[in-house]
């Protein structure tokens, strides 16, 4: 009998009701149109396109995400680079826009080798270069004759990028500059596209021209031979290993040793370097480049609302899905007899998931206000007016700090939110906790980025003290904060847990609470002396109050001045919203307690009043639980969950994923013969059939000494009841 | 020239001041006898042979963790089961004891098809069989000539063990049971070892015996042939496929179709079914498993202990090594030259980390006085006293519920503090939080675990109402009830921040919030009529606020009651774990602010000292940092982590794994002729050397469409600077 006996699951159901009827029901209930509220988030343009290109890429091998849970590092990295070539034929025969590649990469949601070629090296040189250097390197770029990576990072830094060691120093004799690693921490590290991909790296390096360091600057340096790809002489280059996530790119590390390259590739569209003098020519006014901050925060805002959707979309199907245990006060029926209560309708589970949900619509709005103040700003940047800038970099950066701690903390939640299938890979949300955590540390990281808001915050509370700053629309910092010193000690008004519910007082609340604390750690700074590291505890929370402050005025403002929600039709889908803007901006009040009961803003009465109106909310949304979700329109190929499946067949996905598990693909393991058939077989029993007869018994059962008790290890007894 | 030739770093330095100096540097700052502190903890006899087992370790090739983070999951199946049999032939080599091979297991510190052999079947033979199963099933486990499992989660049921659906059915006829799986939800799913290795598996079906039903029972199955290793007729098993971790081992299925057993193979300890008439005979006291459970819970803290231990030396090491910024206000000075501040120099950071390195303190002394209350409750019940019980196993599950969540989240900060590096596998944190984290979900779900304990607090709580309980030494439940119910307007009476480090101020304060919080809910249960269900989210936090309570308690009178602590030599140390023990107590107090607020027990001017005085305890704590962990004494050999060598030297080791990394064996990447040169070669450019010569560029560069805003994929921008 062959080994090679592929393990199949026998031909029966789940135990009843079915996922397919209990979803059903689920969606019967929805009080709105949800393929509107689609509509409304992306437009139908968009989700045609979603459709048109989902439909493309479930037919390419190159794109078939059915092995992807199964994958070794090498058989990641290859799988990656097929998928990179072939996505520049299928741009090509596709006829696809840069919109429509970005929703390919988007539905495939797996970073490659030439993922930061598209996202890092060509806007790079779009932006940075001269006429000159366009032709010559982001002409070829465009065209894959050249794959380039973004190489700043060194293995001893990454936050502060003015201790970048890596030099270039002039040559003014041949006209080139020298590119030098002199310690082991100068290293380039973390090098996405670099390790194996790449032939080109924008290299940040320390410009010395003259005997003088002017600070990391950027050059475009070849890497590999366009012959044979191997690395050029006077390069070490190589992956940097295998990563908690993100394996599917060959993020590289590379040293320089006295590498000559031409004056050219220093990219000199703001600061220059002449030729043959070397002397060194200022960049125009820095500031510019906020805007574009400004930019890749409001998108990673945006990203990380796909982020949160994807979590919601699994972890709500499935806890419609998966019944545990009968709720005795109140029995969900079926057909008239009572079944397993849908852990959906247990309040805790709604908890943790509805208030997820509230956020995901959150962080739409607020990105898409970001973009519009992007557009605004760069629009008043161009008249040379700088008045918007500082406001809206400052929140980017908070902003970005919140929303995507928040996205990958929900994502853990709903992973153990679907109990110990959430563990399995066929979840689909391991390895996307694992891909997107790198969002908390990279493009500033989280901590670190909070001292920008907050010192921007005192310093407008400053301002305002002064009398230096007016209330303005495009400024909500200095009204929340001119309203605070009106009347510092403020009362929350409400009697009862419905006002809570209105807008007004919501935000005059999260206003208060911003400004309150932005007062206290400018009064311990300035007026008692304390160092700015010895407050980075309040610091990190004043900026987190402000971002939550703009989350929840984005989401209500957002709805009361979209004119599209107006309309009779949309009614329904306007409603869902404000319930969810209520639970978004209530719950994060409640999480947040200490901060609105410290300025005796809340009293205990009215906490109260908040956390019945929390519950009120999670009762009112739960019905339309599963449609919110349906609303974000991921399709299946895209979320690659057994627990997602829009058709809830939850537990026939399970089994035909197990089914592909390599592992099954044998009957009898490797390592058996050599391993465990030499310890079985120590005493050979007696066989009767293909079973155990002990007829070898030893005569007596000895009692084993009581476990150690000073030392057990930590999984020791960690059981089995998974789930 | 020849692809094979593997990556080689120079041999450079890193730059100064060395991982090496600094850390000298840390301990030479240490207040206290950092090796007599690891004998407090371990004793010096277990430290001893702790060592000795690392040497023998270290020269295994079995136990080698040198391709650790490099191996796909077929690789680390059967390096497991090279462990698996190795550690057979060595435990008899060595003659080790069972508490011997125990810290083998924990110095390898990764789970194998083997373990839930030794930690559930083993244990489940021992207490569950007669004397006549132990010679037919324990014996041959104990010499591994069988391997056992333990299958009791299904694919639809895990919380809900009553509603496990797998059937065994008693036929008189031939004095057989009939293992039969009904539905696809009734395969069992999750079971540690089935997947791959075992021979054997207890497995938990309803028993059904003359056509009633009593629920699940525990059977001794065999499912593999002992002559081939194949599964045997009647029985689908296999792997369940990749997960979030855990990877080492075959999580795996079964499904069986009218399988037969013999009547012996139900484990006939505690009910039976009697042979001929199928008559059912119940179990005596269910109460004596609640002891156990107490065991294995009291483990599991003294578990994440250890897990809190590893993340926080790695992340306090590297922390102390790893240099960013200058801090201006008070720049860090190194032979009189002002250097980067290490990071741990950050308040940010300090707060980040010594806080968990506090819990693992704190986590010590409470699994210490589970077990010691183990001990006593198990005398106790022998006489048929059960006072201790109810209390003690109570808090056992609110206490496996918090400090297994309070370990995970910890694991993961402590990640996140390491910055980029803390994302590569080589910081030992990544697949260690992986691997950790089933701990939140097993043994009874973190959430609903909080449900029993807090149905124990409301019931304590009414009987102390209606005058039914009184204070005792070993019930400090019904003491901070009865002090609550005495004053339950009492204010905290602290004046300055100093008044916070009273022991008795803080108990009074933890006991006060929790009585607090049981109160309300009874109050809404009890007078209101809510439900159960919509009071759950409360129902969670009062059992937090309890176990909170416990775990300071613990802390503090562990460390008034250990006569060995009062030394004069100990001073140093006693001094050190006081100020640990109020950082503990003072954080927790902070991190759940609004709780103490809501009662008015603390004022908002309690709340600023309390804040200013947890800042200064981590400077009080600080220079100590690097000997607090130094004490957890754990070798490299354990961590296997380049940020947390023991010897500082974190770059070198960061480049030395990466050379290891099979990616870096080659020149040029697999899928380069396929993948990447159809590519670059479209256009052949004329090559001057090895160098690209840019001949034949195109007339102009023409600017491409704005990027989408509606739609950004959400690592679209995710950027290089990692760190």
């Amino acid at each position: 009998m062959s080994n090679n006996i592929p393990t199949r699951f026998p031909d029966l159901a789940p135990k009843g009701p079915s996922g397919e009827l209990l979803l059903a029901a689920e969606r019967a209930k929805t009080s709105f149109d949800v393929k509107d509220l689609s509509r409304f988030m992306y437009t139908k343009k968009w989700l045609d396109k979603m459709t048109q290109i989902t439909e493309v890429l479930e037919s390419e091998p190159a794109f078939d995400k059915t092995n992807r849970y199964y994958q070794s590092r090498e058989e990641k990295i290859s799988t990656s680079l097929w998928k990179d070539r072939r996505l520049t034929e299928l741009v090509k025969e596709q006829k696809w826009s840069e919109t429509e590649t970005q929703i390919a990469n988007f539905l495939f949601d797996q970073s490659t080798p030439f993922t930061l070629h598209y996202n890092m090296f060509i806007p790079t040189l779009r932006t940075q270069t001269t006429d000159e250097q366009k032709k010559l390197f982001l002409e070829p770029a465009l065209k894959h004759h050249i794959i380039g990576c973004y190489a700043q990072t060194e293995l001893g830094h990454g936050s502060n990028v003015q201790g970048l060691e890596t030099t270039a120093t002039y040559i003014p004799e041949t006209n080139e500059f020298e590119i030098h690693s002199p310690t082991l921490t100068s290293s380039k590290w973390w090098i996405g596209g670099l390790g194996k991909a790449a032939t080109h790296a924008i290299v940040m390096a320390r410009l010395i021209t003259n005997g003088k360091d002017f600070g990391p600057h950027p050059f475009c340096v070849q890497i590999r031979s366009l012959q044979d790809h191997r690395p050029l002489k006077g390069i070490t280059v190589g992956d940097i290993g295998p990563k908690f996530g993100f394996n599917t790119v060959d993020n590289g590390f590379i040293m320089f040793e006295h590498y000559r390259i031409p004056h050219v590739a220093f990219l000199a569209k703001y600061s220059k370097v002449k030729a043959g003098s070397g002397e060194y020519v200022k960049p125009p006014n820095a500031k510019l480049s906020y805007g574009t901050m400004v930019f890749v925060r409001a998108n990673i805002v945006m990203g990380s609302r796909f982020a949160l959707a994807k979590a919601t979309t699994i972890a709500i199907r499935y806890s419609a899905v998966r019944q545990q245990f009968v709720d005795a006060a109140n029995p969900r029926k079926w057909d008239n007899k009572i079944i397993e209560t849908p852990v959906i309708d247990y309040t805790m589970q709604q908890y943790r998931l509805l208030p997820a949900v509230a956020a995901t619509y959150a962080f739409f709005f607020t990105g898409r206000e970001m973009l519009r103040l992007y557009d605004l700003n760069q629009e008043a940047m161009k008249n040379g007016n700088f008045d918007l800038l500082a406001d809206l970099h400052a929140s980017s950066s908070g902003l970005k700090s919140l929303t995507t701690t928040m996205a990958i903390s929900s994502i853990e939640d709903c992973r153990r939110a679907c109990g110990g299938h959430g563990y399995s890979n066929f979840s689909g949300l391991g390895q996307f906790y694992q891909d997107y955590l790198p969002n908390v540390t990279w493009e500033g990281d989280n901590y670190i980025l909070t001292q920008q808001t907050s010192r921007y915050l005192l310093k407008t509370f400053r301002n305002v003290v002064a009398g230096k700053a007016v209330p303005s629309e495009y400024n909500q910092t200095i009204t929340y904060l001119t309203q605070y010193l009106e009347n510092p000690k403020a009362k929350c008004p409400a009697t009862k847990p419905a006002d809570f519910l209105n807008p007004e007082l919501i935000l005059s609340a999260f206003g208060f609470r911003a400004a309150y604390g932005i007062a206290q750690v400018a009064e311990q700074i300035d007026r008692h002396g304390r160092t700015w590291n010895s407050m980075l505890v309040e610091i990190a929370r004043i900026s987190k109050a402000h971002c939550q402050f703009v989350l929840v005025r984005n989401f209500i403002i957002g709805l009361q001045a979209d004119a599209s929600l107006s309309t009779p039709e949309r009614r329904p889908i306007s409603n869902v919203l404000k319930t969810l803007s209520a639970l978004f901006a209530l719950y994060t009040m409640e999480q947040e307690l200490a901060e609105f009961l410290l300025p005796g803003y809340l009293s205990s009465e009215q906490t109260a009043m908040l956390k019945a109106q929390v519950i009120s909310l999670l009762d009112e949304i739960r019905p339309n639980a599963v449609g919110l979700v349906d609303a974000f329109a991921l399709p299946d190929y895209f979320l690659h969950s057994a627990l997602g499946k829009y058709d809830g067949k939850v537990y026939e996905a399970m089994t035909q994923m197990a089914e592909r598990e390599p592992l099954n693909h044998t009957q009898v393991v490797q390592g058996y013969e050599e391993c465990i058939k030499p310890l079985i077989s120590q005493v050979r029993p007696k066989v009767a059939g293909d079973r155990m007869v002990f007829s070898r018994l030893l005569p007596s059962y000895k009692k084993k000494s009581k476990w150690c008790r000073v030392f057990i290890h930590f999984w020791e007894f960690s059981v089995t009841p998974l789930i």
